[in-house]
């Protein structure tokens, strides 16, 4: 609907952009008749967080050298600086599903079009976003395939044929790969992007308590535990709850879906959920559903168990993509820029010689390399900035713009006195080292700021929930930005009314999450909308 | 031209296959009424590799369990067995490209059209493989997008963008992705399918060496060195060449492609060729290219120099993809399956408990647990099979199928000697191993092995090289399926005319590189095709 609009603020982004990162070599001629400088460093932001956050935020993403805008809408370029991140979450996360004996493949970027469209849900969830192949070279296909939105679809037929028997189960794979959603409403660079990256897991499991469950015919979205299944589910959100807090210091809160919000053609959703104070709104942080057999059965995922019976496979899916990355920019950046937790940064430590004319320019340097390789050998991130055509100013607010968690200055007096200066990126603290504690000191700081970062991100996370119990209190809470949590009877026809009801120019409000862990509910409590007896507490708010 | 016997020949080998792959579970149930087993394991291959080669490929990468086949012709599924082998390599080499400071980035899938078209030659190249994305949902997209298959095109409007002087030099981009050529000659797993992985690198230069080249007018293809760039070339060649020879075991030919065969657009292309002596084809293993200044001039990746004047960027580009996998099972691959050299195999040591009736089956377990565990600890990969519903016999034929390199049984026997027996998958040689030795013994048998493979192939692909002086001898050697070294007088309109002379059944020979490890050429040495003066020594031949 809003594909227009969304289409020409684009451009209007992607023309603000270039120019602004044409700013960046000030003192070459080549700069001579460019754009007026907006600071004597050449490296402000032209827009502040608080003042127009989605300026702002395309601003800070380039500028940081974390996307460069691509002249196809809603792709982006994922520059050096923010693939290193995707990295660093990337080798956590395959290391510690690796244990889990969860092993990786690759399956086809195409899907055909009768494959696709096999699970009836499902494909309603995704069709309008998929991206059909009709052409190669100047002939027509026969039939147009179309490229992978998810892949379940894609794998669950050859689940279906490794599957035979009960000691094929579980299978337990994962795939890096990108995916295309066609998606009409407004492109944001990680966050809302027509192709991304992500790891998509796959499971099937055929456990005892699974099989019980089955025989005893507990019906479809009783509620019902179902172990294993369900503890993979878990398991696997966990590692999602890690990445955002532990790796982009950035708080979550873990919960399920509405029937409304889960996954289309699952049985249930569980996500971690994130919240950004500058708009108001939430961000699903990254899914674990649990499909229960609804593909099963359409893919004829099954098998002959112990007992030498027919069953089907019970089985799970979730992923995490580029987004979080997104997430932690907008998070934590400020008018300076990039604020990169210490965990996910490629350089953690930048070094800046700050030399005099008449100082010992050479001895400066060799400090900064011997910096730089202290540093090295004890497992941090360093490097040295020796560029001799910027002013260690200019250094300073370039590396602060890319967010380097720490900055660490030599002038002659720090070489006189055996010492550096280290300055924090994220509150600006400065203090002097003795070259002796370096290591020490310094591992100790990034761990104080990657502590700081999530403890701050969390107070102002916080400060936003708002407890309501009314209609009222809903509103004006939604109004202010905030993340409501509010009593709810969980009927799909009232969320669909509250949508109904806060329609308007900011979009519709929904509900984010209901959180597993449940303030108490007292009897009697009616539910925020609908005022019918409430069930569980529920996160609303307005969303990515 | 051959597309429809192509597709015809695939939809065979999946049938073929997806009856083979049913052969799984003899003992089940399930197993009833399904095809004739071929050997009491149940695990036998169908086809001989020495007497059909391509039914053997085919039934051996699907067996073996690392590919299988897809409803759209061309697109192979990779399974974990396949992919942990790319994901060995691709450890070794993102390490050493990190080394070369060349930083990892993304790209997206999708060129528009009017950029993909900028390079003409390049185009010409790639158009005809072109898949084009026309629709999303039910709507007409406005221009057709296509899809990358390289990336050229997608990052140099960019590398034009970000380079603006000359310590905006070197810029050195790669990334792991996948690309796509709709082709439609056949269709190989591994070695020619229409999606596949690789990892692409793009660099860009302007060493003083190269910036003096410029200002003295050296003429393009005057075959004089630019020597950064080269180099740079050439220590990625180097790469390649370990991933092949130290990886994979299988030995290669350093060379120059010849004007023909060069990368479309490009000024030079290196490349390391593989031979398959079972068809008697070369393969193209990986290719590093120098594009020279042409893809600069098309994008104006113009940037200041030292004396501030404008120059123009020096780059390159290379890759190496899944094909090596398929590569590796060409060459090593026997009667009883995949063979895996020892540093690319996922599991390197398979644990087999032989238990007898009346023997002490948890003894067995429990030294076949020690064995695993201290074989882990020396860092070998090593797994055991414990499943009790398959007996000792199938499960060798198991891992032989699969290629584990060395198989490990413990029986009653061994238990009371306090020994193993390790069997080696590449020459079935056998040998009881005291518990004391073990891992000390273990990596010495997995060098040997490693080692041990790659002499074979090497005596092999060595016998199958014949040097010749005239057209008569070129063509019996090529009937013979050699791969043939001759003498070349270097003009494109001769190696037209070799292929014209050569088109057959079998397909037409071309040249495949010119060695850069060059035999004496006497003076007034002719040309096997032409009977012109000789320029260099050429390997010629059929080729994948």
């Amino acid at each position: 609907m809003a594909g227009k609009d969304a289409s020409s603020s684009e451009t209007k982004k992607k023309d603000a952009s270039s120019s602004v990162t044409k700013k960046k070599e000030p003192k070459s001629s080549a700069a001579k008749g460019k754009k007026e400088v907006k600071k004597e460093t050449g490296l402000g932001l032209s827009y502040k967080k608080d003042e127009n956050f989605g300026e702002w935020y395309s601003e800070v993403v380039v500028n940081g050298e974390m996307i460069e805008y691509y002249d196809i809408s809603g792709c982006y370029i994922l520059r050096p600086w923010a693939m290193s991140i995707w990295e660093v979450m990337q080798t956590f996360f395959d290391a510690e599903i690796k244990k889990m004996k969860i092993k990786n493949c690759y399956f086809p970027l195409f899907v055909s079009s009768g494959v696709l469209q096999k699970e009836k849900e499902h494909i309603e969830g995704f069709a309008p976003e998929v991206a059909w192949v009709t052409k190669s070279g100047d002939s027509d296909l026969e039939m147009p395939i179309a490229i992978r939105p998810t892949s379940e679809t894609v794998m669950y037929p050859y689940f279906s044929k490794w599957i035979r028997g009960h000691r094929d189960l579980p299978l337990k794979l994962n795939q890096w790969c990108n995916v295309v959603r066609w998606e009409f409403s407004n492109p944001t660079p990680f966050i809302r992007s027509r192709e991304f990256l992500w790891q998509e897991g796959h499971t099937a499991f055929a456990t005892k308590e699974e099989a019980d469950a089955e025989q005893k015919q507990i019906p479809r979205n009783s509620g019902a535990v179902f172990f294993l299944c369900y503890f993979q589910v878990l398991d696997i959100l966990e590692l999602y709850r890690r990445i955002y807090e532990e790796f982009l210091a950035v708080p979550v809160i873990k919960g399920k879906k509405s029937e409304h919000e889960k996954f289309a053609g699952g049985l249930y959703t569980t996500t971690v959920e994130a919240f950004v104070p500058n708009t108001g709104r939430g961000v699903q942080g990254a899914t674990s559903h649990c499909l229960g057999q609804n593909f099963a059965k359409m893919f004829e995922i099954n098998f002959e168990n112990e007992k030498g019976e027919k069953a089907m496979a019970w089985q799970n899916s979730w992923a995490y993509t580029t987004r979080t990355i997104g997430v932690m920019i907008m998070v934590h950046g400020d008018d300076k820029g990039v604020v990169l937790p210490p965990k996910v940064a490629s350089v953690q430590v930048i070094v800046v010689p700050v030399p005099y004319k008449d100082a010992n320019t050479q001895g400066i340097f060799d400090a900064c390399a011997a910096t730089v390789k202290s540093l090295e050998e004890a497992g941090i991130r360093a490097e040295a900035d020796y560029r001799d055509n910027y002013s260690p100013g200019w250094k300073y607010s370039h590396w602060e713009l890319k967010g380097v968690p720490l900055r660490i200055e030599i002038g002659p007096k720090d070489l006189a006195n055996n010492q550096v200066r280290a300055v924090q990126r994220d509150n600006s603290a400065k203090i002097d080292i003795p070259m002796a504690d370096l290591t020490e000191r310094v591992k100790e700081m990034l761990n104080n700021i990657q502590q700081n970062l999530f403890d701050i991100a969390k107070q102002k996370r916080d400060a936003c929930i708002h407890v309501v119990h009314t209609w009222e209190e809903f509103v004006e809470a939604l109004g202010q930005k905030k993340m409501v949590l509010a009593p709810w009877c969980d009927e799909e026809e009232v969320e669909k009314d509250v949508k109904t009801r806060t329609k308007g120019e900011m979009g519709a409000a929904k509900s984010l999450c209901t959180p597993f862990e449940q303030p108490e509910l007292p009897e009697g409590t009616k539910c925020f909308a609908s005022g019918k007896p409430a069930k569980k507490w529920t996160y609303w708010g307005r969303s990515y």
